[in-house]
């Protein structure tokens, strides 16, 4: 596994549902962002402009431990391996603050799909920058 | 104006915030939800497709008079006309069960534009059934 | 396993993102709507009031096996079992119009709380009208 | 009218619909988180929790002046006044990297309301330390 990347997540209204809090969808969209500040959205942004190249979700296995409330700024704590040429595991948890264990884990496959939603291997400009040790 | 077409909304947990009701920006997702149903979603997606030409809000007004809650199955009341080739305005209402007025009130502008997001005249096909008279 | 229960998705602007599909954390919505039919909202909504108490997802399992578009209806299937007095499994599957196999897979591991987050038995109300058999 | 706050908006997948550039209703969430910002989050979650109450949006003219894209990192400028003691104005822009004109413009009005939803005057605390001049 690479190291732990950390992304911190306010929580909005936006977020919360009536029960008082987030809404659990949501936070696979803060793994998401927080995927993307480790891989550097612009990369990410050229990638589909000038290759049509994507990451896709392949699987998504969700733990969900405790509630997360209104205005907490939390912390998404990321790290990830590559798997052969195709596949990137994530390991992604969200951490209330001064909290002794994680709100929320998730483990996260991605692949690489081109426009037709093809299988394509891992491009080397995002392979080389993450590539570990 | 038009007549008054319904379409119904049943608010679900995903449509609330932590305040207990509707969070405020969900109510221009019921209005554009109604305006496929008036349009057709098909001829939209194919208009994309085949034109690449879509429809974009460029104006809406919104005054929130009541909040909606939780489980509750909603009216959305909408109606339109065109102004010009390039414009269509419309009234769109959200009405909560036995409500003597509408929870939400929208006045929305809609122009049709190009992928390059150039002003087109609004296509005939979309035009034609929709006209009133 | 319950026999299965069909709820339609249609799917509007607001579910796509800009790769063309569906954004994957809203098959979790779609899941959700689809079990608070099998339960009945309103049923939902007088236990939260009158005795607040909520379910909420402890576990999610995703698989994403395909792309959905804008303007597919959708059909999501969901059968469940319960597991002990605390817990009920979902499996739930979205399926695109004449499709072979399912677009998501979900495997859903939901119980029941109190307003203070404390697990508690599944209550009679929702338990006895889904018991199999 | 203040000063104006600038708050920064990073675009994500979440945030985009498949015409390719953000979907309308979500910069009324970006018009929020920096309203937020401006009052102070920590302020608004006690002031819900020890006297239920909140702020409600009233009103919201919104004009969509052009289309924002993945990726890109823009800036919400907002700025208030107060009108009497139930009502505060808030003028919102949100511009995109390098632009000459905002992207969007919004204009907020905003009252406070007490958990049966009845109109309240803003609170002390919130209005001493916006107060101008």
């Amino acid at each position: 596994m690479s190291k732990i990347y950390h992304h911190p997540v306010q929580i909005y209204y936006e977020d919360t549902d009536h029960s008082g809090v987030v809404y659990h969808p949501n936070f696979l969209k803060y793994f998401e962002r927080a995927r993307e500040h480790v891989i550097d959205s612009d990369k990410l942004a050229t990638l589909w402009q000038e290759k049509g190249l994507g990451f896709a979700v392949y699987k998504a296995n969700l733990t969900f431990q405790d509630g997360v409330e209104f205005a907490e700024i939390c912390d998404v704590r990321t790290s990830y391996q590559f798997e052969g040429k195709y596949k990137t595991l994530w390991r992604q948890e969200l951490w209330r603050p001064n909290a002794s264990k994680p709100a929320v884990i998730g483990d996260i496959e991605m692949v690489c799909l081109d426009k037709q939603k093809r299988l394509q291997p891992i491009p080397d400009e995002i392979l080389a920058p993450l590539s570990i040790g």
